[in-house]
């Protein structure tokens, strides 16, 4: 494996893009970055740069790149359909950032191409399956060490949303995540969501609901209530805590150095989602180089089945915010291929 | 004031009311006990036994007693109206252990007695606001250091029930004190109340829905999210993080010794809610002592109106459980007596 | 007991006094304030004032009147052999603040006074023996869940010293406290003490040897390192971790509220050791004063031989601190009467 | 970088060499194992197994192979000198597993080696340099966020030791770590080291001196405390409590989820130092591979001078250790060449 270093072709070379490049280049071993695409063909070029890959404006021609092994997708959401269609008639992994695709019914469509296929090629970049604090925490469940779980807490804080974030996003950016560790944690599809909100905060720019506290059914019968805030001013906090019938386990408590000075015990906070989920990244983006390697998905990932039920999850959030009532998920039944 | 102690009648002679007939013997200063009702004379007699207080099977005749300044009422809520309204036209300082009275209708009553006579004389036992913790939040909120308050997230976990709680008093005796607790944090009514239930504890008996998650709105505009476990299993647990437009604020930390031992670091946990609340029951007590010794009630405790609303809450929090839909709080108006 | 109120006589109107008057008056059960005596009639009067106690400049006045029942003693250490003397004389209980008197000598003989008379009639203020952290790691250590006991690691911070404080001091009014904790915790005299200490913080006043680390090795074969540092500049702080042979415990972590705010997470420290001790001081003087109604000291108070041996290990320290050597404690025999 | 892979040649197929040839094969990026040594062939054969490296009992063979660009050294301490002299006169850079060699006078002759070539080519595995939490901690220091350094507090614990550990070997292998991180995060030598040690716990072998307590006293001025307890029965704990003029700061807090449960919260402890360390080591060899590649040491981690130094406090520790008394470091003057 270390002679033939894998060939990953990113599409996509915005923040995350390049992140990802410079965590395939400097962090993850057996794999080196082989082609760039992005419609800006500077910001393709500036990614691949120090690389020595190729940069192209084109991603179907880093998609259909006989010497690219592996891809990933890190383009907008809304151009994801075509090029996961794409990649999987090539039959090459990808790893694929979140969503999947933007609604349940494109997602469902991917679904059904790489089931139809018949081979297990595309992972969702839900990371926080790679987190080691969320991994202890779905083992103390998956061992049964709390009883059966009956709730999750979790809160999820932003200090400040750039400009143009919606309400809306709020949901398909943030609240996804949720969506998903409440799947995986829970080990049960989503049923309903409800939606409510307290007055916005002063600090959330005009006509954001911000915050917003999600309730979530899970066909199980447990409940998970999630507090986004994503303009809560002082960094970024993301919390579980799992209650099960015979005991609770929080995640996601402060870290670093404990400091006494002028007054105050206490520590700093970040507001960078990668101070927090960077190893989980490094994690992610290892296991899956190793399992492409083996022309595979990594099994431990979020699979397509994954992203489909989170795009659903998401437009019943959107749905049950917009209206004020309890909103149900329509989900598709599972195939066979999905059932591990 | 030492030379002339306060002389207290104690109504009510179960458990609450012998811890409380401890307090004042043992505890406080400035008071001691004279006389002891409850219909069990026994019992009474064993209260009374150790201080020289006198014990009677009638309440009444402890109310009507010249030798008794101040009551404490710790009889069963059902029989607190008539008790109150007797010790209102006495004139004497009464803390009456909560609820005031079991329902709002009444509650009511208890409130125009009160203004009627114009004196503040009644205080309802809600011993969190006596508690240091809480005390520095409400602080920290008063003092505008976490900006303006948007949502408390409530934890209150017992680690099983007596024989014979049901659904309802989980609300009526648990989350009365949340109630309270957000009316008085917040600075606001309560508007309306929400129930949700997970499927419930296999350790939870037959037809109790346990654990429950409670929604509270405000007049405000805050939200405020309750999970009330009263059989977690693990111990009691009473937490609370109040979410404000510039920074949070959690209490109910675990404390005491931190042994690391056979693999594992942390502390133990009681199930006794005195020994988290004993200090606040003291201050409690000991400030009350002092108010009624000048005649009238502690203006830092509930007043008769706080315990209307809270039975108010209590009613609804009830039907929202019964019904599965978002109850709304019928408050009659507030006098102006009852405003600071 | 309610009907009789212990008479307390007060010796010293100083801040301590003056805080202890206060208790008595305000906190604790049973006692009431009957004299106060004070060189500074003034002092004196203030003090008595509110509470109706008499007021003398003459301290034995207050020893030798028949109307007081018991003694608290709060004068400072140099004048209290005869008081303590003329107070076992008279055969009233008493609560002398530390130290016992300021050296071995004059404590031994305070020792074989009492001795001498036969009863238990002295305690010593320290208050840590009655904190519940402190007597909850107590609890373990003498239960064996750490195993036998083989390290202390004490921390002792206060975040600025008075002018005149010295470095003897440091050893005579801080780390006293920590001989006797380590006496009581580890059930063991102290045989020898080291003072080390690096170059001084900036901030503290010239001359002064601060911060400090003594060493302390006690008979049982445990070793116990305390960091005395009284201008650290942030608050009072006192830590204590016992290392025994199968785990550790560690009391003394940071309380309060979790706030989280402008890039931070943490609470907030006070500098008045009140805020750490006051419920100790309560419950001290509480039992004490339970225990002087019938005629003796608290049997779970420090004896005047523990005030003799904090004393003597005092004493090492600063011959320890002045030779930059290992000074051993030389102890008399401990009499049976003092052998519980 | 990623065409041309750093051929990393190892020395050394015990349990730490595994693991780094591991660590070099899928953790980091930009190096792949080329050959391995190791007297046991077996064992050189079985790490460089699944890797494609060439296996061999001869370490020289290793260093003198010209498809070696840099050489990672995990044999024991006592054959280091003879293999990094050969390795400076190649002129490949070197990561040198602590110790650097097993005394000062060994360790200086290297010192001197390397600086008679001028290059800075070998750098020692004090993996804590590269420990995020140590980081933060270094940064807050040399900041000036404490204030001057005054004193470290340091804890460094193992559940047990394997057979054959001797008290020696607890300065030699254990404090030598606490030897570096004090050296480097005060930026001072050390000037002298004294030993205590309480009686020894039960659970120590016969003979070992466990745990003792070394006092570190800096040329800076500054004091550093250590308790070593190898057999403390409950996991792998390391702890660093730095004390500045103007605040403190803690390190090495427990982490992960946070259970309640049975009466109890808290956490689970390991006994494994990799879990602790881990990420510590991944970022040390991803930082060396690196520098590797460019030719020379990483400018971040130990110097051969740092490895000497530890060397000279361990010979230093040792004497203090069995003679009872202070025992001064005798260290030669720093070459200008390893000041920074």
């Amino acid at each position: 494996m270390q002679g033939q270093q894998l060939r990953v072709g990113l599409v996509g070379a915005g923040k995350m893009g390049a992140d990802h490049a410079l965590r395939i280049h400097e962090r993850i071993s057996g794999a080196r970055l082989a082609a760039v695409a992005d419609p800006d063909l500077d910001r393709a070029q500036q990614v691949a740069g120090s690389s020595g890959a190729r940069a192209t404006a084109d991603a179907f021609e880093v998609i259909d790149d006989s010497d690219v092994d592996a891809l990933v997708i890190a383009s907008p959401g809304a151009v994801h359909e075509p090029l996961l269609l794409a990649a999987l008639e090539r039959g090459v992994p990808v790893l694929c950032e979140k969503p999947l695709t933007p609604d349940a019914k494109s997602s469902l469509r991917v679904v059904e191409a790489e089931e139809a296929r018949g081979e297990h090629l595309l992972q969702v970049g839900f990371m926080r399956r790679f987190d080691a604090e969320y991994g202890e925490l779905k083992r103390l469940l998956d061992a049964g060490e709390l009883g059966a779980p009956l709730m999750l807490h979790c809160v999820h804080r932003n200090a400040a949303t750039p400009p143009g974030f919606t309400s809306e996003m709020m949901i398909y950016d943030s609240v996804v995540h949720e969506f998903d560790t409440a799947r995986w944690l829970l080990g049960s599809e989503i049923a309903a969501v409800t939606v409510r909100a307290p007055k916005s905060s002063s600090a959330a720019p005009d006509g954001l609901l911000d915050p917003q506290l999600v309730t979530i059914e899970t066909t199980s019968g447990a409940l998970v209530d999630v507090e986004i805030f994503v303009n809560c001013g002082f960094g970024y906090q993301v919390r579980c805590e799992a209650v099960g019938e015979r005991g609770t386990a929080l995640i996601g408590a402060d870290g670093g150095p404990l400091v006494h000075r002028s007054g105050n015990w206490g520590g700093s906070i970040s507001d960078d989602f990668r101070d927090r989920f960077g190893a989980a990244f490094d994690r992610e983006f290892q296991r899956w180089a190793d399992a492409a390697h083996r022309g595979h998905a990594d099994p431990a990932a979020a699979t397509a089945w994954d992203g489909y039920a989170a795009a659903a999850a998401c437009e019943a959030g959107v749905q049950a915010q917009a209206t004020g009532t309890r909103a149900e998920v329509d989900l598709a039944e599972r195939p066979d291929f999905y059932i591990p």
